[in-house]
């Protein structure tokens, strides 16, 4: 049986009305997912066209957007409306999984820039889900080599050392531990935490926030039972994740876990919240606003993140 | 011809001998380099004869180890007897390059523990050489896909942002700069710049160090004719740059740069020291202590550090 996915159409002038046309006339996805999708059938039909592929039928449309205020790769005036379509496409995505229409949420690009333009303090995808269902998430990028799930995102890095806590940590390797038990179907998973400083500190020449903030967090998963290990030094510990020693590795700031992840297997590498209560994915890039419209955008990572939301919200089924 | 190379044997009781051992019975390296060999005469023999290689005949004894001082994986003592044997080594390598007896120098893995137990104060060979040579260094990985140069190394990620400063980050893109074009060999070479924070700031959303820090270092070395692009994404930028759009990315702290790095290709990824007078490289393990003396340990680092040395000497000479 195939799991009813619910799936935003992201920004009108982006890539994710090429993406979304091509990965739902793939036949991996068709055999795979029931789609919901929320979007503007103009802009659809328009990359449809564009891509040679037939008009997906399952579109709920949310907006009906003049020909101007969709051309590809130029959003009309600031691109404010083109933003809050987007928004309102995400917003229907989260109401169809509200409501019991979907099992899960898979969203394809948008802009935070023209979001935030009518939605100030739009932060992206993942803080405005969390927001909504109320719940404390974390992000994983998740591909066939690598699972990362990061303990802080969109923060300076001077802001890092002072915004983590063991609390935060723990409740980090807590989370992951649970859905990859519970979603992704690994029994006992293993899971490695990354170290601050280089070498981990090097048993406090450089730092101690490994000992101060990492050790007790660390400490506090293995007493309720949880596979984990560290504070590793991230550099030597990715090449041991990447040869299976690990089933997801914890990274304490974007860049050491988003380094890794997008170096490895960008097109496979699927974007997925941790903490909602239904699954939600995405393609791990942007709206590409200097390809949109020129028939080149690869649909692969959102066919990725479709077969990944797919097989999350039944972890039974195999995929 | 044949470079000629001082090497360092490393700590006598890690894999150094071991790989040394190995690595001068390779062809490669045989057809490439004239070795000066400094170390042990006991440590080397009984690793040609565990490794199943002739004895290299390019010994200079710079120590005399009773056999219980020479144990592999297991220092007689504290330890502190190896430490001082590894870096006699690597300063009597050192004096043949002064001397003008070497071209090169190739140092094996020591314990930086193991040597502050004598030498208090002692961070490592690439500090270690630039105290010797007087000289502002920087240090390079240096792989078949990629090459990163660090503008900080062994520091707390806390200190990162405050010890940055322009003048730092434009040295490093100058220093690369021209060791890529005299000792690599490449005529103009391409130089990225990471940013510090998420999205390289984001636009100044998260943290002003891009503005403040990288941007006026990139524009000085601009302004000096290097081809220099930067701060970008470092999540981006990593994929650019194994695609081939640059030849070296300045990375702004030691995970930033390690982590791709050792991700990539780790048994062909060798640790180079720029800035010094004569080109210093070693491969990017540590002495490995667990299987030093088992016969496992993998030359393959060695020898590419070894022909990189060779190559880094000579730069007119292929390979």
């Amino acid at each position: 049986m195939t799991a009813r996915v619910a799936i935003s159409l992201g920004d009108p002038c982006g890539i994710g009305p090429e993406v979304v046309a091509l990965a739902l006339a793939d036949g991996r996805v068709r055999a795979a997912i029931a789609p919901l999708l929320f979007g503007d059938r103009g802009a659809l039909a328009e990359a449809a066209r564009l891509r040679g592929v037939p008009l997906p039928g399952e579109l709920r449309e949310v907006t009906h957007l003049a020909p101007s205020e969709r051309v590809p790769g130029r959003p009309s005036g600031d691109g404010a409306g083109a933003g809050a379509a987007a928004l309102a496409y995400v917003d229907a995505a989260i109401d169809a999984v509200r409501s019991g229409l979907a099992e899960a949420i898979c969203t394809a690009p948008l802009s935070k820039h023209r979001v935030a333009l009518r939605a100030p303090g739009f932060a992206g995808h993942t803080e405005h889900l969390a927001d909504r269902f109320g719940a404390q998430v974390a992000m994983m990028l998740s591909g066939p080599r690598l699972r990362v799930v990061l303990a802080t995102n969109h923060l300076a890095l001077a802001e890092v050392p002072r915004r983590l806590a063991p609390q935060k940590i723990a409740f980090v390797i807590g989370l992951a531990h649970r859905e990859l038990r519970d979603r992704f179907g690994i029994s006992d998973p293993r899971i490695a935490v990354c170290g601050l400083n280089p070498h981990a500190g090097d048993g406090g020449l450089f730092g101690d926030e490994e000992a101060r903030l990492v050790a007790p967090a660390v400490a506090k998963a293995r007493a309720e039972g949880i596979r984990v290990e560290g504070p590793l030094a991230a550099d030597g510990l990715f090449p041991r994740a990447v040869k299976g020693a690990f089933d997801a590795v914890v990274a304490l700031y974007h860049d050491q876990g988003l380094i890794p992840a997008k170096l490895l297997d960008f097109r496979e590498t699927v974007n997925v919240t941790l903490g909602l209560p239904r699954p939600r994915t995405s393609p791990d890039h942007g709206t590409a606003d200097d390809i949109a419209g020129q028939g080149v955008a690869d649909p692969e990572p959102m066919v990725q993140a479709l077969l990944l939301a797919a097989r999350l919200a039944r972890p039974g089924t195999p995929g």
